[in-house]
Parts: C-alpha cells; sequence; structure tokens
C-alpha cells in the first residue's frame, strides 16, 4: 500500500521534503497558510530538482513534479494522508497552534512528524486527544542531499508509530536513526555543539586561527568521517579496537575534557574577532554565492558517493 | 634550491612521509635503527605506490621510487639534509635519546621536525645545542592521503624555522595550520577528543547505539565537514554569517556546554559496552579487511576531490 505523505510548511525545509517523498515515488500533497510561498513553491521545487539532474542524483524530474500537488486548504491538503511532515516555524506556542488545526482534520492515526530541529515534540503535541502519533523527524538541510534523519520519540509515542516512521524513511532512502530520548539538540547538533565548542575555545585562546580550524577538519578529520563515524574511526585506528584504543588515548580525551572553562564559548568578543576573520576569508557580498558552491560540492560529493558506495 | 630530506624511523609513518616528499620531486633518505625495518621499506613503500597509482593519486612510480634512498647509517643518512622528519616511538626519553643523536651528526641548520601525534617538541629538545630549529609537524596517517600537517612551534623555535616549515609543507602538497603555541592534543585531537567526548556521553547514558553515533555523522556532519570546516559551515548557514549564527544556536551550544557531568566518559564500562556493539556490527577477525576498506575510500575521495577542487 503506498504512503500518501502531507507536508505542512513550503519553506525551504518543507519543498526540499516534498522532493524526498515524490523521488521515492510517493504522492506527496505540500500545504501552507501562505499563499505567496504556496504559488513559488512548485517553481522552486522544479529548480532544485534540475541541480539534482544535472548532477545524476534525480533522473525522472517530470515523474517527481507529478507526484507534488500543491493544496492552500489544509482539510483537503491532509485528506488520506498516512503520514504528516510539520515545517512551521521553530516556535513552542506556533507549532502548539499548527498541531491543534491539524488534529481538527486529519485522521486520528496519521503520524504527525515534526521537522524541528530543536524543540522536543513532548512539548507541542501533549496537549492533543492522540499524542501517541507525534514525534520529531529532524532532517538536515537539505535532506535530498544530506539523508540523516534523526527519528526522536516522546514519552507518549507509541512504538508502532516509531517503527513506522524508521521504516517509512529507509523506504524514502533516508538515513534514520533513533534518538531514544528526548535530549536537548538531539544528537547531531550535540556533536557539532561540542566540537564546535572546543574550536571556539581555542579560537578565544590565540592558538589557532579561524581558517586553521577550518582547514584541521576539512583536510583532515571530516575525511574519513564523510564515510564512516568517530566511532568506528578508533575502532579501526587501535590494533585490537576501541577498548585498545581508550587505553591509548582515553587519558588525553579526558585531559581534555577537564580543561574547559568556565566561560562561554559563545561570548560576542570572541563572535566579532571571528566574524572580522571570516570577512577577511569571504567578504559578506560573498556569503550566497559561496552557498550555491557549497551545494554543488555537496551534489558533486553525493554523486561521489553514491557511485562509490559498498556498505 | 632543492630541498634535501632525511626521515628518522621506517614505520609506516616514516615511510609515509617519503612518499610525500618524492611524491613532490624531492630527494629523501628513510633512515631506521632497525636493519629490518629498514629492509623492508622499500617493498613496502611500492606497494602504498601501486595503491595511489590504481586510483590516479600517482603517476610516476619509478620516478618517486628513485628519489627514495635507504640507509642505515645515521651520519650517512643526515648528511646535506636540510629537513628531518623524526618520526620515532611517542615516548620522551626515547626521543630525547634520539635527539641527541641526531644532533651530534647533522648539520646546526638542518630543520628538526617531529611527528609526535601529542608531545610537545620542547619536552625532548630543550636539552639541545641549537632548540631553536626544533618544532612538531604532526601528520594525519597516511600523510599522502590526508594532507593536514599541524605545524608547532616550542617557545624556543625562531620565526624562521616556523615559516621554512609552513613553506615546505605548502611546496610538497600537504596542508600545514600553525599552532601558535603549544597545547595538549594540538588542534586536531582536541577537536577530535571534544566530539568523541560527548558521543561517548551520549552512548552511555542510553539515548542512541554505536551504529546512531556513527551513521549521524558519516550521513550528517561529516559529509560539509570533508570540504569546508566547521565554521565556515556556521558562517554559511545563518543569513548574516557567524554572529547571527551565535545569536540563534549559541544558548543551544552553551547549555550542551554546561550539561556535561563530571564522569570521565573514557570508563571502563562504557568502553567494554561500545566494544560488545563495535563487535556486533563488525567482528574483531573483520578489522583488518575493514582497514584495507577504509583506505580504499580514502583513496577514491581524495580521487574525487582532486577531480572537483576549486578552493
Amino acid at each position: 500500500m503506498t504512503t500518501h505523505a502531507a507536508v505542512v510548511g513550503a519553506g525551504l525545509i518543507g519543498r526540499a521534503w516534498a522532493i524526498v517523498f515524490a523521488r521515492a515515488g510517493l504522492p506527496v500533497c505540500l500545504f501552507d497558510v501562505d499563499a505567496q510561498a504556496l504559488a513559488k513553491a512548485r517553481g522552486a521545487i522544479r529548480r532544485s530538482l534540475d541541480d539534482l539532474v544535472e548532477f545524476g542524483l534525480v533522473e525522472d524530474p517530470e515523474g517527481v513534479m507529478s507526484r507534488i500537488r500543491v493544496e492552500a486548504d489544509l482539510e483537503r491538503a491532509l485528506a488520506g494522508a498516512d503520514y504528516l511532515q510539520e515545517c512551521g516555524p521553530e516556535d513552542v506556542e506556533a507549532k502548539c497552534r499548527i498541531y491543534a488545526q491539524i488534529e481538527s482534520v486529519v485522521s486520528p492515526t496519521t503520524i504527525l512528524a515534526s521537522s524541528t530541529s530543536g524543540i522536543a515534540a513532548s512539548r507541542f503535541t501533549g496537549h492533543l486527544r492522540y499524542p501517541e502519533r507525534c514525534l520529531v523527524a529532524h532532517p538536515v538541510n537539505p535532506p535530498y542531499l544530506i539523508p540523516l534523519v534523526e527519528v526522536v520519540p516522546t514519552p507518549a509515542t507509541t512504538d508502532a508509530v516509531v517503527e513506522r516512521t524508521m521504516q517509512l524513511m529507509a523506504a524514502i532512502d533516508q538515513i534514520p536513526i533513533l534518538v531514544r530520548r528526548e535530549v536537548q539538540g538531539f544528537i547531531l547538533n550535540r556533536l557539532q555543539g561540542a566540537l564546535l565548542n572546543e574550536a571556539l575555545r581555542l579560537f578565544r585562546d590565540g592558538y589557532v586561527s579561524a581558517a586553521d580550524l577550518d582547514k584541521t577538519v576539512k583536510h583532515g578529520l571530516g575525511l574519513r568521517w564523510s564515510f564512516m563515524g568517530p566511532l568506528e574511526t578508533i575502532d579501526l585506528n587501535a590494533p585490537a579496537g576501541v577498548i585498545d584504543y581508550g587505553r591509548r588515548y582515553g587519558p588525553l580525551y579526558r585531559d581534555i575534557d577537564l580543561q574547559r572553562d568556565a566561560a562561554d564559548p559563545w561570548a560576542p568578543e570572541t563572535l566579532a574577532r571571528l566574524d572580522a576573520e571570516r570577512r577577511d576569508e569571504l567578504p559578506g557580498e560573498g556569503l550566497a554565492e559561496r552557498q550555491a558552491w557549497r551545494d554543488r560540492r555537496l551534489m558533486a560529493l553525493m554523486a561521489h558517493q553514491h557511485a562509490t558506495r559498498n556498505d
């Protein structure tokens, strides 16, 4: 039985989700309260598909477009949907209102998944009649290029809903991970934050420039991390695996852990100095062009991975 | 004027450095006190070169081999060397002895760079007659695939020595970064350690499996980090750059920073559980094969980057 997907919110993330569902062969209906956003959606999606075609990442853009419907009426948009991906504003009160509206028109068995990058779903679904079908499915932007999705149930979410969501994500070529309990920032942003906090401290204390910190990752750490995780990396970096590695390097990493001082690494003075170095490297007017460069590099990388993947 | 390089220590790292120098056209002499290690060195280097040729990363393996000399006599090995890369054991006393021997036969102006991954060079060069030409040039393994080199002067190192080392690394197609003052773990391992410490805490506390932590990086964070650093990443992830990003996400990352508990993330119980999950994923007898897979993936990635690099 084909899953019917609905996407609420036709911004950047909502449009990207529509591509992900439709690329995998699912019919998807895209809704937004903002008629202008909705009017622009198909054109913007078409342009993203053209980029994907150029890099060999989509073969049948017309087929993908044919499976995407836009709909300005919430009830009609959600009729027959088995799975709903909410992409509203990152604001608890706004989400509470949106979920109440959604629940008033949607089937009680439709899974309601939020794209939120930071708010635990229990905070905006606890007031619903059927909160057991709610959870987070947090994508990385843009999900049609970066496959990771963090699936985060609330204490009320049933196992069946978690399992169906994990299966659906795998079926549409995303890579779901299960975050077993709600935790601030989920997993991806906590890992990113830990590295950024250390990077900013080293920068603040004058050990290294911003450009050299970036080089350390892009010409060093990040190469292996683009095809194997940090735990597999250390497992392969000591003759007898992770326990052996922990014996060799654990004390060093523990020292680093204990050396962190109490000051906020995100202090305004640090950010001002970082901004000065970044703007030397890339003037503000170059940001948009560099974002386009990033997206092309990412597409080229994914095309490379599709050609070489064997895990 | 051609730089003449010498490499002391014919283990994995020493042999890899010999490839890096010779691939860039420099004559290099490889020394080891262990005659057996030296006898095996040329064959092992030849096999590494064959792998590189297969992935289009070396074009003239005979030329590379012709520039590599092995030499069992330290004085003859170092005669005429402008730059020496020390690849001895990771042990302060052993390095102290090695540096005393080196200084007794080498020109006073030869740069002495250590491959140490964790020991500040001031700890094993302070006793020398000419400590001002000593510093760390820490590679990532293997340096012929991963270009980052951390250049770390001691308080005694002259600016001219730092500059010549940075220039030499750039000339041989490595990417040097300058670590302005000695710091435990340098930069790369401090960043890696910060991420690992957070990953192990999330794993220990049952939020996520080891496999899902790895997926979070390899199918999420690590993709962009393979071609842009973490600071450039956040600079492009908010409409007005890093200060804007800090305003939006700094408080989240600060909370994560403050949530770390006092317990050692590398506790034996945590590593034992991690080992159990890793061995389910990859039995111990599969480690060597997986290491060979990793090296092939890395070569394929570097071939991809050489074809697409435009920064």
